[in-house]
Order: structure tokens, then C-alpha cells, then sequence
């Protein structure tokens, strides 16, 4: 997976719309499976994108759009960012039982 | 490191000050190396914690006020979640030089 932490900078011409057709493009990359993001307003984002595989990853990493992209968050959308590339070696999930917060009388 | 993606309930009674107390705890380790947090109101929570190996974290996942925590989350605080942990492989950064987006004249 890859986990981008970033804070932005004042000047987000055109962040929406590039953000946007990423994530469209993301998805045509065989061994893509999904994104998680999060944003607090005014600082931190942070955006974690999982892969099958090393393989998976570094066709995104070298996609051309994609290249393109990371240059102008460079030039212009991201005052700070860092990435971590990391292989996951255990996940786990908790989801509430529906009625968990509100039992029935017996 | 560890990646906590979490929604949350309505009921946030004590959501805070555990959050708070975890925060020092955690400081404790050795190993721990530190935490980037985003939140979207409403939405989704993204946690990133880092650690120097394994050691420092399994000594985290098992530390007894943060497993009551992990508790009290499922009971109350958190719809659903998940947690995945991983091994970085590589990590890169960039922060904009500071007059980057206002050049001076020469």
C-alpha cells in the first residue's frame, strides 16, 4: 500500500478536477483495490492507496498522467507531503453489529 | 507502521481524554517513532503510526490501558474500522521551498 500525508497550499487551481481523473485512471491499473482519504480542513490530509501487488504500484508510479500530476502538486498544490510505501503483513476490521447501540428488550 | 481507518459513532462520551491519555502512552515506547492523524467531519479518520520494528509495536497492540481502549472503541466509539499493519519499503518527502509560490523580483 501506499500511505501520502499532505498539506496543501493556498493555491488549488485545478486540484479538484486533476484529483478527480486520477482517481478515474487509478482504477484502470490491474492489482488496484482501493483508496481510503481523509482530510482535516486547513491541515492534514491523508490518502492511503492499496495494491495486489509491487507490480500494481509502480505502474501507477510511473504512469505519464500520473507523473504529470506529481509535478504540478509540487509546483503549486502541496506545501509539504511524504509518502511511505509499505507491504502489508496483517490486516484486520471491525464493523458494528447493527443493533448494537440500541438492544431490544430481550 | 500501522494504518487506522476508522468512522466513528454518535456516541463520543470520553472519546477525547482516552484519545488524549493513548496519545502520552504511546510516547512511552521505545520505538515509537511517531503519528500523522486526518479527520473529515462526518467521516472518515485515517491514523498512521510509526514504529521502528515490530518489537516496538506488538509491545503498543499489547499495552493493557490501550487494549481497554480498543475495547471501550468497540463498544462505543467506532462504527467500523480497520487496521492494517506494514512493513515500509521506501519513503520519500518533499517540502516547498519557502518562496517557492512568491519569487522576488531578481
Amino acid at each position: 500500500m501506499a500511505v501520502f500525508t499532505a498539506v496543501r497550499t493556498q493555491d488549488q487551481n485545478d486540484y479538484s478536477e486533476t484529483n478527480a481523473r486520477l482517481e478515474d485512471l487509478v482504477k484502470d491499473i490491474p492489482g488496484y483495490l482501493g483508496m481510503d482519504h481523509a482530510q482535516t480542513p486547513g491541515g492534514l490530509g491523508i490518502t492511503v492507496s492499496y495494491f495486489r501487488d509491487a507490480d500494481a504500484l509502480t505502474e501507477w508510479r510511473t504512469d505519464a498522467e500520473h507523473r504529470a500530476a506529481q509535478k504540478l502538486g509540487q509546483a503549486e498544490w502541496y506545501q509539504s507531503y511524504s509518502l511511505h510505501v509499505a507491504k502489508v503483513e496483517r490486516s484486520h476490521g471491525f464493523t458494528r453489529a447493527e443493533d448494537a447501540q440500541s438492544p431490544t428488550a430481550d
